[in-house]
């Protein structure tokens, strides 16, 4: 036990019927239950029990027939009303959830997560997203891919400026005075910008984190400025080590770039454990629940990714039309996980079959099958090799797979000396480690002195 | 005991540290709490147990120094993440909110609350506002008020075609055939019109109730209209028994011309019961809690409804500069309470202090001082006499405020034979006695089939 050595973080990445696309078939899947608040609530106590950082809901909006965007592997509800739900029923684990910075006003999200920080005592984290698809829900067209991060720039900078409206002094609670708060500590914004105008100040008090932790994935150039100058927590996919070391490294640069300590950014690549009592058992697992993929929605899958190929008129064993792949650079998505098909496909001449059954898996994230002990190795190898701060944990099926995880694999990490036995604090931030931003400084008249203020990071990408 | 006698309908209006402007200001008043999940819980939890059918919690897009926007007396965070959050720690009381159909995308609010009925097993309710302020944080001009409604009845469509977008076998849990939700029976609903552009469906399953139990409170001829055609439960503030007989006989008989039972909709005009062991004793404790009232904030409160008058300078037991005052006809805002107040300082000629005293109280609703089974007596006459369905109910001052109401006022109403003793049901709409809307019928095309739909109401106002 090293205790004061170097702590992987963990997230779990909310599925409730399993995140591998076969698995919701599985007898004990309890995908009768997916849209219940008591089944949800199991599985992230049982995360919570575990000590894990957080758990993150990931979301889409729109509804793509059996895919990605409302198959049982993702959760079929809204992420800020059910961590809201969660929020009351637990007590330390963090609440990460996606919202789109292109279709929810700023004054609303910024109501939202300051809601949520209050509400659960100061465990809110937004995953920021500038969705690539959603538009038709909200009569819009889609953004270009450097237009959505220049209106998520300035959308940061609203609702930060909001989140920093009420100085942590406001509320004073002077009954005898007869002040609630104290008008001279609650700012307005006037923010007045090419995408927004925003009066402020916020109608909510500063929350016990004073904002939401921010965790982001964009992996293209635009994502990467905005992730290096925004995020506390990055996700990511990565196939192996390498990789995954060349990302991080990469990245942690452009954070110092940035002026910002890379200790104070969390790179969390996404991986499944498909764990067995031996690591024949468990790749017999992996084929069993790989078998159980419905091969015409498994196309549509990977079609909606990749482009209509007419995937569903060929030989499943035969080689992709790989001369009608988009290039990487040329892809407005999830780039990193094109990128890992991509080289698949056109490098290692995956068949049709192999393909899917590799998306089916867990969708270009990286999956490691063995025995607790073996997955624990591979983690403490990309931890140890500067690789990774820690992991986003893609349950393949549950409940089998998540009690792996909690009841096995963490308790080898913990022996090792690589995650914690107890929270240490009861916030988010300090679960990550990470830095609790001050309120803003306050020029003579008032408006926030960007230059005094540890919330400086907002200086444009 | 009369069982099977007309029940009232109580829903208690969420009030943190007491709705009267002075509550806070007790030494008991926990204001400390003020933005806890905890504290929250624990009153709403005080109600389920009295087997109130609904918390409701208000909410205003904007902060007002010191005044109704975000005084202590509402509810300081956003609605949907605190019902979501009460979600998971009460089981049976409905949880009703209010969110604008004018800064709030149909898409977006559409999955709030189909989430919201799903976390709660069948208790969401929506409480309709158009907003005549908040412009200002969303970077828009305030629109008319007739174009606000005009919005409004769209919006209403377009939410509605989302909820009724899964038909309710959609999700079928075929594991043998590899189906989670059939796509012939999701939908959908390419709305196209002059506010709004939606493809849909929504990408949430039908939730318990179909949509949220509509809550709505215009009084304006616009706000008539649209409460008659779409709303299940109508708020209103009188101030007595034959103005709220008539406001609620006029109401039924809109709602009548709609083509809609007037038996499905129930009119809860604001109560605040100010209860003491004597009828004298309540009324120290109402001069009592008057008394803690801060003069200036409870003037920049007055004005921030009737405007600029200088009451500041005027004295305090002098007249209010009636001149000034703007005709009820052209306020735009929350008319009952202003037609209310107008009446006081124009016809009753209520002095400046008088009138801060009256709207500190109870914000223009309807205040009952005296015993508990004073309050009942009163609360009977107005059920029985045409005036109301049941009752708003506004917590004066916490905690006793509302012991006395959990643990006196409802015991006698239950007693009498006109409340319940037990939840009949597990829904907001079964505590009600509302219909729960049957999904859209369809056309050939898959298309929701007005004619032939229990949805049928929207059709324009």
């Amino acid at each position: 036990m090293m205790p004061d050595s170097p702590q992987m973080c963990l997230n779990l990445f909310l599925s409730v019927a399993g995140y591998h696309a076969g698995a919701w078939r599985r007898p004990d899947s309890r995908v009768e239950e997916l849209t219940t608040l008591g089944r949800t609530a199991e599985i992230v106590r049982q995360a919570e029990d575990a000590k894990l950082d957080a758990v993150f809901i990931a979301d889409l909006l729109g509804w793509h027939d059996n895919d990605f965007g409302k198959h049982p592997r993702m959760h079929p509800l809204e992420p800020i009303t059910t961590l809201a739900a969660l929020a009351g029923l637990t007590e330390r684990i963090g609440l990460i959830g996606t919202v789109s910075t292109s279709y929810t006003e700023p004054y609303n999200l910024a109501r939202y997560f300051a809601s949520l920080d209050h509400l659960s005592g100061g465990r809110a984290g937004w995953n920021i997203v500038t969705s690539y698809g959603g538009g038709e829900q909200f009569g819009r067209d889609r953004e270009p891919h450097d237009e959505r991060y220049a209106r998520a720039t300035e959308y940061l900078e609203v609702v930060c400026a909001l989140w920093d409206s009420w100085d942590a002094d406001a509320v004073v609670n002077d009954r005898a005075g007869g002040t609630w708060a104290r008008a001279d500590r609650i700012h307005r914004i006037d923010h007045a910008g090419p995408y927004y105008q925003v009066a402020g100040p916020l109608n909510i008090p500063r929350s016990p984190q004073g904002r939401p932790v921010f965790a982001q994935a964009g992996s293209s150039e635009a994502g990467m400025a905005f992730g290096s100058t925004f995020g506390d927590v990055i996700f990511t996919a990565q196939p192996d080590l390498a990789s995954a070391r060349r990302f991080r490294e990469t990245f942690r640069g452009r954070v110092r770039v940035r002026g910002r300590d890379p200790g104070s950014v969390k790179v969390l690549p996404g991986l499944m454990p498909i764990i067995g009592p031996s690591e024949r058992a468990a790749r017999e697992l992996a084929d069993e629940i790989a078998d159980a993929i419905d091969y015409p929605s498994a196309v549509r899958a990977l079609e909606w990714v990749l482009g209509d190929l007419g995937l569903a008129d060929r030989d499943p064993d035969g080689p992709l039309p790989v001369e009608l792949l988009k290039p990487p650079e040329e892809f407005d998505g999830g780039r990193t996980r094109y990128e890992i098909l991509y080289r698949l496909a056109v490098h290692e001449r995956y068949t049709i079959r192999e393909l899917l059954r590799y998306r089916a898996r867990a969708a270009g994230h990286h999956p490691v099958i063995g025995t607790a002990g073996q997955v624990a190795e591979e983690m403490i190898e990309w931890f140890d090799g500067g690789a990774a701060d820690g992991f986003n944990l893609l349950v393949p099926h549950l409940p089998g797979g998540l009690d792996a995880i909690t009841g096995e694999l963490v308790p080898i990490l913990r022996e090792r000396g690589y995650f914690r036995a107890e929270y240490a604090g009861t916030t988010l931030r300090e679960h990550l480690g990470l830095d609790v931003p001050g309120p803003a400084g306050r020029d003579d008249a008032g408006r926030p002195d960007r230059a005094s203020s540890r919330s400086t990071f907002v200086k444009g990408i």
